[in-house]
């Protein structure tokens, strides 16, 4: 399978993505000659990741009946400090929001995205340390 | 420097990212259980390719005063066939319209990005395959 994106400059440092489900504007901040118009390129890795994983976690409570009230997927990553610049940790926090939630199967789902089906994941493994924590919020 | 990223269930597959530069609406497709209501999560990480390496280049070409009439770079790239699936052979093409386009400092342009700046490159380079092509369509 293969996935094409078109990217158009539209002066300046802002740019106009155009991919096979929508478009997406980018631009730079103030301080590298940008107008703050758009997303920044390298936070949308970590959107990429965070969507990656948590449709697959959302695909799998559906499947195994342990859907919670609520759900949120929260990354903080650190990038190194020279050119070229990578993240280099990266850590993703499942929030469950519910009452008598099934933590064993949501940890197992969470699992399942990390260590199978997630390709971002994947790509993110080969040049960060990726670390996760569940975090349940019963009510 | 750290990022942060922060995804919230939207129900079914959906989801919404909120980064420090704005927010993005993610869906998956309808044969796997969405409404294609918003953007692929994997594709994004083309998003993040292209916008990384093209604010470089515009940025390098405003100051070498090789500013082009137009550009864009538009990536193909494959995806593995078994889970998790990730992009193995990247292509990333650039196109530069103009009048007596000032060649070699465009492709210096290019050059430094992939070699040095583009963090985004890196990082792909840990897991696929990238190529480069150059196109002038001088007018």
């Amino acid at each position: 399978m293969a996935h094409k994106v078109e990217t158009n400059w539209k002066k300046g440092m802002a740019f106009e993505s155009i991919t096979d489900s929508g478009k997406v504007f980018l631009d730079a901040g103030e301080a590298v000659g940008g107008n703050d118009a758009g997303l920044r390129p390298k936070s949308l890795m970590l959107v990429a990741l965070a969507g990656c994983t948590a449709m697959d976690v959302a695909s799998l409570f559906a499947k195994m009946r342990a859907e919670p009230d609520d759900f949120a997927v929260n990354i903080s990553a650190e990038l190194t400090d020279k050119h070229p610049k990578i993240y280099k940790n990266v850590k993703i926090e499942y929030k469950f929001w519910g009452k008598d939630l099934k933590k064993d199967k949501l940890e197992k789902a969470v699992n399942l995205s990390l260590s199978r089906y997630c390709g971002v994941t994947a790509m993110f493994n080969s040049f960060s340390k990726v670390s996760s924590e569940i975090i349940y919020i019963e009510n």
